[in-house]
């Protein structure tokens, strides 16, 4: 049984790489800055956390993040990996981040600090779930195999009241969407309860159901405080709702770990915050670390940013958090990839040229809504668009009125 | 009645500072990238956030974050202030997060994105309580008053068993300590459960008690999931704690929050994770930011970094957290601000230069249990240097054995 999960760390530092790579090991671990005699041998064995491997890189003269620390003239780069027993922590995802992620941000001694991964062993994964449903629970629900799945964000983000929003629900669930989500920056609010939008939204789209047969799922956005977290997802599930919704670090990890064992639908995860602790390559951790984490944790479908979109990511970075959703992880399902910001017809083609495969959410807000047309219009394009590039074509061919219409809109197809 | 909270960024973009700040405004409440016809001017007048102030800083030609954005020649710089609806999030710390620093760190248009302040209305904050405790219910908690508070980590960090925990506890109460805490990195682990270690430390504090008066606080760190934060809160207050700690980013300020409300003593606050965030001046929050969330979400005592520690942060950013615990904030309690990072006896003289006053937790982990005399030692040196400081002498001037220890193993007074 492996009782090791392996972190692996970008740092920069003005002192020895070798020293350096031991402080961390020492201080998230048994150590402390002044040495103290209960930590003995034996202790540190079973409890200490280890260096296991160390990459140097080439120096560097920039100091990429503020410090107490004097003697500045050259910098090592190194890359590092660092074994942490993880009967220190358990199954406790707080606990876990706090450990391998805490402190060292704080060292004066580091100029840069990022991790990059954490390999986790199957002997730890089995502690925990993951996804009560995933990618193939996402599918079963809306009953959806062999293409990506498809997704409208409601937009204004802020404002309707629920009959509105059930209104655009109506809409787009009527042209044929999979999947349509509350905007991050919605969940219980006053003008618009979760009591009244999912009631309102389910009687839209079993309407549409009985109408067409067509089964859309909408993810209500039920992040609060942690016991409210739990009534909501019972007033959501009784009302009919096929999905839920979490901001994750503002949320907190460890609750959306308590709502993913208790949940009866799919949760779908918004990183929102935590993108604060990715961008910048010098300090954080990686999306892919913390899509990784999300799926632990149990969520079901996890934004990871969007193929060619507006956000600030290149898409391999991108595809790098797709994997951690696909990635074979010990017990644990897959979970659902979405590709969102910025996305319309247009950037259909190239997802799919990059992404290689179907097994995502195609999600667009303004790329639905902000259509000429409507949402209904929005959806029917995307919808056109996948037609024409399952029989070889290209989407300027296609007839579809909606889709000329998205083009003229939107701007340029991406192949 | 005020229904705005207004929030300072400083941002860089090679776009103009007027066309970015109304982007965040419109992408942060009502808007889209494209544009819908919902978003209609009433809507938008009573949701919609407002660019309220912009102050032009000089340009730079650094690209300060990575960035899909091309024509990057000089990029402009600016603080601005943009006021939000707080009907769009309510009483909701992680719906407010994920709103004022949410999904504007993923825009491509940034090259620096850093929010500074929160400005909350008196009416906002009226919705919360805070700390149930803070600075005063913490003093009286171990009837200490006109002075700092005393306190110590136990170390190591992890390792130990919930006895060997209440002989350092033991130890440094019967010298003379006020407060003591986990480590960050122990929880409710499965070699030291809270079970265990409230009954064996809050059996040791009562044989103190019992034989020198002393009352001491043990805070018992019960970060965790958050259904099980408040059962471990429940056997922690059953077997006698008097203080909990939690760790806030990664175990969830509405987890912090909802334990805020339920708890029978005051929360001490650990940071960790949360540095990731703070650090480069050009992402995420600030420390000070950080802080005053941590005190509206109802944390008792905060860590806010260490004067003349190890950690990286200056001075002048650590007393600005102070501030975030002590300034004028409504209706809530003031909370108690905590200095750590490398603290020991000769690090009090220039905290409380530094300072002003003397409101503050003055906490120790390796400058107490790594005294050459151990956890006793370390208490007498830190509770020696005091006496000295009062009756107005140098801390080398002091006859305490254990000072001058200290002073010989941890190296030169600071004033």
């Amino acid at each position: 049984m492996s009782k090791y999960l392996n972190v692996k760390y970008y740092i920069e530092t003005p002192e020895s790489i070798k020293k350096t790579a031991d402080l961390i090991a020492k201080m998230q671990s048994t150590g402390t800055w002044a040495g103290v005699k209960q930590e003995t041998k034996k202790l540190v064995k079973k409890f200490g956390a280890k260096v296991k491997d160390i990459r140097i890189l080439k120096q560097t003269k920039k100091i990429h993040l503020p410090t107490r620390a004097k003697n500045k003239n050259k910098i090592n780069c190194a890359e590092i990996i660092i074994s942490y027993p993880w009967e220190n922590f358990g199954k406790n995802i707080a606990m876990l981040i706090s450990t391998v992620a805490g402190e060292i941000y704080d060292l004066s001694e580091l100029t840069a600090i990022k991790v990059i991964d954490i390999l986790f062993p199957y002997d730890y994964l089995k502690l925990f779930k993951g996804p009560k449903f995933g990618l193939s629970g996402s599918r079963d629900t809306v009953k959806a195999y062999n293409r990506p799945l498809f997704g409208a964000i409601t937009k204004p983000c802020v404002g309707l009241s629920a009959k509105e929003i059930a209104k655009l629900a109506y809409e787009v669930s009527f042209a044929g969407i999979d999947f349509i989500k509350d905007d991050e920056l919605l969940a219980d609010a006053s003008y618009n309860s979760i009591t009244d939008r999912t009631r309102e939204v389910s009687k839209a789209l079993k309407s549409v159901y009985e109408k067409t047969g067509k089964i859309t799922m909408y993810a209500f956005n039920i992040t609060d405080n942690p016991d409210k977290v739990l009534k909501l997802h019972d007033i959501a599930v009784k009302n009919g709702a096929r999905a839920i919704m979490f901001n994750v670090l503002t949320g907190g990890f460890n609750t959306l770990n308590m709502l993913a064992e208790h949940t009866k639908v799919p949760i779908h995860c918004h990183r929102d915050f935590a993108v604060s602790t990715f961008r910048s390559p010098y300090i954080g951790i990686t999306s892919y670390v913390f899509t990784k984490l999300t799926r632990l944790a149990g969520g079901d479908q996890i934004q990871c940013g969007g193929i060619s979109g507006y956000l600030y990511e290149e898409d391999d970075e991108v595809l790098k958090s797709f994997d951690a959703c696909l990635e074979n992880f010990g017990n644990i399902k897959q979970s659902l990839p979405v590709s969102s910001g910025g996305m319309w017809a247009g950037k259909l083609p190239v997802n799919l040229r990059k992404i290689k495969h179907n097994d995502f959410l195609f999600l667009s807000g303004g790329g639905v809504f902000g259509h000429p047309a409507g949402g209904f219009g929005g959806v029917k394009s995307i919808l056109s668009a996948y037609e024409a590039i399952k029989n070889g074509k290209k989407l300027e061919e296609s007839n579809c009125p909606y889709l000329k219409k998205a083009i003229q809109k939107f701007g340029k197809v991406e192949y």
